[in-house]
């Protein structure tokens, strides 16, 4: 359910109530029945959702709410930051995790959590990405967008601009390029066109710019993974990677920081693109928006990038 | 007409046949007639152009081709790169800057040169770009991307990644907003919405990121202009700078290298965008691709690139 002071109670009532939704899975929110209650009140949604508590889980067959009863009301201030709503959201998190572990849920999709409220929480991870992996005790994970238009996987992600050369190694450029033929491998089916981009104009231009990058760290790593029959490209000037005729050759992209995967991501599918952590042992995607704080409870949140998220889940979780 | 052993000749042939061209200007190759005419034979193209020379150059009202006659035909091996054709480059595009200099014409706009051949004949200058720079003696001047879909001036250009940050300055930005905000007033008549993106992700969220390169450098330069009254957005984080909704809100960006400016202008409008030198005392537009090579006299070119060059052109010398 995410922050319950943010949008995420909104757009889970929406998801609910979503019939194409429950044609294709059975959407279980974990979260506080009585916040969602109070939110549909308030912005005037469905409020007539199913709930049910943990010994309901492993037979509910219809869009539920597993109801948690983290949250104390009386601590409950929609569009504000506090300690409340942050513990309650690392604690829907968490319980979702142990339950995809257990295999009793087939995936997890996130709604936003808010930073500086899991912070005065005393969580003490960053975000979603950071509880997935410690919860899962997975060391090699990568952040990836993917859609339709175009499907991108992140060498490095929260870094400054100055940081990233020296966060780039043969083994990580590796680690992503194998993390993501797998999980494109599994969504097509067959097997993936990859293409790897260089970090340098022009791909370094023969040593023209850069450090020579591309010879020392990118191009080893592609001449690695070709030998074992994947089926890369690269690097490639960055400009050109993104071009129409390039994508449709195309099928997921290795980024070497990001901005470089985040702009064409949101330039050409901003409201399609699903946030993906590859590598973990359960399938874990997320809504790529933040908790909104300004627009929440209002009836103002748009739903579709949970949706999509949770359409993603599914085709992943096949 | 750029490097007579590329796609230049052909593109001029198909620009000089073009009756929606023929309708907004009158354009002049300043080449070698008879290249032009093998270049017609090979290619099957239309060779009963208009040859003028120097004379006539100030009453010629239809399409024509000034010839220069540089090129010894002897010399001349489409699809290679040759110090002939190298300095035959350099003479076509020096000529055309001393017409428009005198105001014998009112733009150029430039077909692609080699940077090998240009060498190979002893040009010092790696470019187009820095021959314009140097024979009209500007200073202050900078490459940018024209085109409906998007417009974006580039702070640093040909940089290797790592060398970015040493290059920005508050006085390059300032100089790069006042030069695009000059160019995009000329071309809407009325006062432009600029943004400046940041260097690092979310632009830098607060010193969450990077070195302070938003607070210390782009920062000021934008508050300093809009003391002037110029209509300046920023430093936005660069990957929401570019989305659909933001787009439609601004008439031009900023950018701080390279990547960030060409990835979402080649990725939105490949074809669309014109390659323009801001900061000039003459238009200047050129084609943004380069001699192809491979495909050179082949009848294969596409001329649309120099078209939109041109058309760019008429606009901006109104």
């Amino acid at each position: 359910m995410g922050d319950p002071a943010g949008v995420g109670p909104e757009i889970c009532l929406d998801l609910l109530a979503d019939s194409s939704i429950a044609e294709r899975c059975v959407p279980i929110v974990f979260g506080d029945a009585e916040v969602l209650r109070l939110c549909a009140e308030q912005t005037g949604k469905m409020s007539d959702f199913q709930v049910i508590d943990q010994e309901n889980l492993d037979s509910v067959s219809s869009p539920s709410v597993l109801d948690l009863g983290l949250m104390d009301l009386e601590q409950l201030q929609p569009g504000t930051v506090n300690s409340a709503t942050g513990k309650a959201t690392y604690g829907y998190v968490t319980q979702a995790i142990e339950a995809c572990l257990a295999k009793r849920v087939d995936a997890v999709t996130t709604c936003p959590a808010n930073k500086g409220a899991m912070q005065s929480a005393g969580i003490t991870q960053p975000g979603h990405t950071e509880i997935f992996a410690e919860r899962t005790r997975t060391e090699k994970f990568c952040m990836a967008f993917i859609c339709e238009t175009i499907s991108c996987s992140l060498v490095t992600v929260h870094a400054g601009y100055t940081e990233v050369p020296d966060l780039l190694s043969e083994e990580r450029i590796t680690e992503v390029i194998q993390l993501t033929r797998e999980t494109h491998k599994n969504l097509l089916g067959s097997e993936p066109r990859l293409a790897v981009c260089g970090l340098n104009p022009h791909a370094g231009e023969n040593g023209l710019f850069g450090n020579g990058e591309e010879e020392k760290l990118i191009l080893p790593a592609i001449e690695k993974m070709k030998e074992k029959g994947y089926c890369l490209t690269g690097p490639l000037p960055p400009d050109t990677a993104f071009t129409e005729s390039r994508r449709k050759e195309i099928d997921a992209y290795v980024c070497m920081y990001h901005d470089q995967a985040l702009i064409p991501v949101k330039a050409l599918a901003f409201e399609e693109a699903v946030n993906v952590t590859l590598g973990l042992p359960i399938v874990r995607t997320s809504v790529d928006h933040g908790t909104a704080l300004d627009i929440a409870w209002q009836g103002k949140a748009d739903a579709s990038s949970l949706k999509a998220a949770v359409n993603l889940a599914v085709r992943m979780s096949d």
